[in-house]
């Protein structure tokens, strides 16, 4: 139980009405008595005028609501933090489950956790207050620091160095070998991949995402980057500090990715290339060469019902053709026209 | 060995030919004496011909075939009941394996099996006749109903419901966090995600999909859903029943599906949309906006020799500009026309 | 320690300079002193200049290079074979760790190791020198060759078979069910899959990749084949030989891809269709049909600054009506131009 009073000395914002208790934060249409909610705009508006809540945070005053409010810049991030107070991540408990295989030489700070059936090779160095659920593997002389919460059934290869605040998510996989084959003449040699991955601090790494080792070099995940699930870096990929990624998106070897980015679902972004700081991919781009430019960008044809899809993709395949038809008309007839 | 007739009184259909025994199903090529196989339709039919099989199950009768023949409306549904009663799913042996790590606050079912190495925490409830095979991790509270099958490694986070015979394949996470964040000025901060996964009954999900929780509110996969491999389901997804899904497709968030619709594989939704019921969506399509009307949708450009695809890639550029020119050649050329 | 004169002793090429001792392999930009580094063309000549290493291994002689050179055809497999000599694969040791739980049933070769809290089912058989990590699951009945390596938290379904010289890289699930429903009037029915996964030799699958046993008949990766992370593999597919596949591709049901392609990332390949040998998908392919020639194919609409491809993709709705228009303007104004 929190009272709005305090929630607004820890994170900001001006009280209008009564200074009530809240127990719980909920969305507008699950509200109860007791709960406080929040409204990003006015297009909420009518939901927000039928909300339970007791409380709710918006941008601003709303006469016509009967609850107490919360008047703040941003209310989504005042009910992110409000949302941590309330339900904290969990913390490590500082002991070893009796199941976990944790090797002689492998180095686990005694505040750190680590759970059941979880494998800690040798060398490898566990940092203080870090939490090491159900089922997770961590290679030999991976590093990993101090305040991480990596859930059940994680995979960190050898060598992995990963630093501080760095939460994953349940089958991600950091540290594979990164898809390096020589040709020779009749089959594919493997080409051994001797970088690591690098992840800095405040880093969350979604489901079954994959993050390839390098080659030689590294790759590198910057600090503060958001990778959603299902996501797949390859060898030597470079994300730079804050970018945001959703889900189902693929980046090709050796490509840099700028800070600030924000790069939607199901994006594939070619190997060898740079996108540059604060650019926008919205989702389904396909991405086969560099941007250099910050901006917002899309490709792709999108939705459309089949039949008038079917006429235009033959159109489409006719494309180079049709232009050459326009211009042979634009050659005859508007030529002639001018000449009469 | 089952005689046709007992699968006929089991499962429908009409005997044509002798009731003999069989002991398999098999497809059309590899069919041998003592196999069951089935025909879909006239552009089978040389196969059908040329099949080994001693019976097989088709829509018409077809006088030119040597085997016996069962005629069923649909051959495909009967092949299916026939390869449940000779190929039973593995039942739960009522036991719980000595390296499993079951919470002394726990509810495992004295029907239920729990297989090597599963992890099961405080306060899950496992339900009758359900299996967890090797590995997989059950997460705080959640709760799982009766008559589950859970393959090897599968992720249920803390929570989660599951209501009865859900089948779950390897590598699956539920109930991960959903990708949440706010900006805070100079990074991102992260927005607990408090809902849940809930889960109806009689759902398939496949190999590595992954099910994030809500973030205030749950999100809901309906009774009868069928999720293939790779699938991607953000926080707050509903997906109404008997949906079928197929692999690597991806729905982003607080997005609504209805009911009875056919997804294919690799298909992009957007967030916060709704898809009505009974909706086809063509294998990759990107789905930015919300579809009201039930029928059959497809997006993209198909694939084409490089060449051609790259002259009309470089028009599609100029597809706007091109539509202007035309503009101009109707204004001028089509006007001075009927002034004639 | 290496001599230059040795490498080239075992791997062919020709020495010009010094036959120095190298002690690891570097990119050009990160070598030091005692490496070996390598230029893949022209268009790294410049950092080849600046390059620290000791030695270099191009295609031609380069006279400005003030270090080693080792003149060869493919430097790149040169290096790959420098690099398997000097980080040879982690080798089998001959034990099972106590923590595994091995079937009594089952038959591991004495020169297998199996790693902690690996399961290895009933009825299973690991070849000799077989190296399986942590948290790997081997269901029943399931044949592994000599020489595999199998890294943390694989997951191989009941009656699999691969063999020998096969890598597979942590998450990857082989022989989960393929994603086989019959439509029961009201709802699904699940089709039993009896199928299996036939793996070949020399085979390299990545992380998270996902590969369904087949419904009746099998579905078969060939000798040689590359699989890159996050690939879907549906059931009954067949890959041939040496075909190597990027990231993020699916591929549905019962598609036979031929030998010798190469296939990029986020690739869609449609179901019950043929692409020949020796062909080229380039990245983000959408392929709903056979492909029957060998060469290279595209397809898709890559990205363009929102505002233009908005205005384009409008007009890419309207393209079957713009032909129109085109074919009115074509027939009334240059027919009339004959006639003048």
């Amino acid at each position: 139980m929190y009272k709005l009073s305090a929630l607004i000395n820890a994170f900001g914002g001006e009280l209008r009405g009564e200074d009530i208790e809240i127990s719980a934060v909920s969305s507008l249409d699950s509200a109860v008595a007791g709960c406080l909610s929040f409204c990003l705009g006015n297009k909420f508006l009518n939901q927000a005028k039928a909300c339970q809540a007791s409380a709710l945070a918006l941008r601003e005053f709303e006469p016509e609501l009967q609850c107490s409010q919360i008047i703040i810049k941003d209310p989504q991030l005042f009910i992110a933090r409000v949302l941590s107070l309330l339900h904290p991540a969990p913390k490590a408990q500082g002991k070893i489950h009796h199941s976990a295989i944790v090797a002689d030489d492998a180095v686990v700070d005694p505040t750190a956790e680590i759970g059941p059936l979880v494998v800690i090779e040798s060398g490898a160095v566990i940092g203080a207050n870090t939490l090491i659920q159900a089922g997770t593997v961590i290679g030999q002389n991976a590093k990993i620091g101090a305040h991480c919460l990596f859930h059940a059934r994680v995979v960190v290869y050898a060598d992995t160095e990963i630093a501080d605040y760095v939460e994953i998510h349940s089958g991600a996989v950091i540290g594979s070998d990164g898809f390096g084959n020589a040709w020779a003449g009749q089959r594919w040699e493997k080409i051994p991949q001797i970088g690591r991955v690098q992840i800095g601090s405040h880093v969350e790494i979604g489901a079954n995402t994959t993050i390839d080792r390098g080659a030689l070099d590294n790759t590198v995940i910057a600090d503060g980057v958001r990778l959603d699930n299902q996501i797949q870096v390859a060898h030597n990929v470079k994300i730079g500090a804050h970018t945001a990624i959703a889900a189902c998106t693929g980046i090709a070897g050796s490509t840099t990715i700028g800070a600030n980015c924000l790069i939607g679902g199901g994006v594939l972004i070619a190997g060898h290339i740079d996108i540059a700081d604060r650019i926008t991919l919205l989702a389904g781009n396909g991405v086969p060469s560099s941007l250099t430019e910050a901006g917002v960008y899309a490709s792709g044809v999108p939705v459309m019902p089949y039949a008038s899809w079917a006429r235009n993709v033959l159109q489409f395949r006719r494309l180079d053709e049709m232009t050459k038809r326009v211009k042979k008309i634009e050659k005859q007839c508007l030529a002639k026209d001018s000449e009469q």
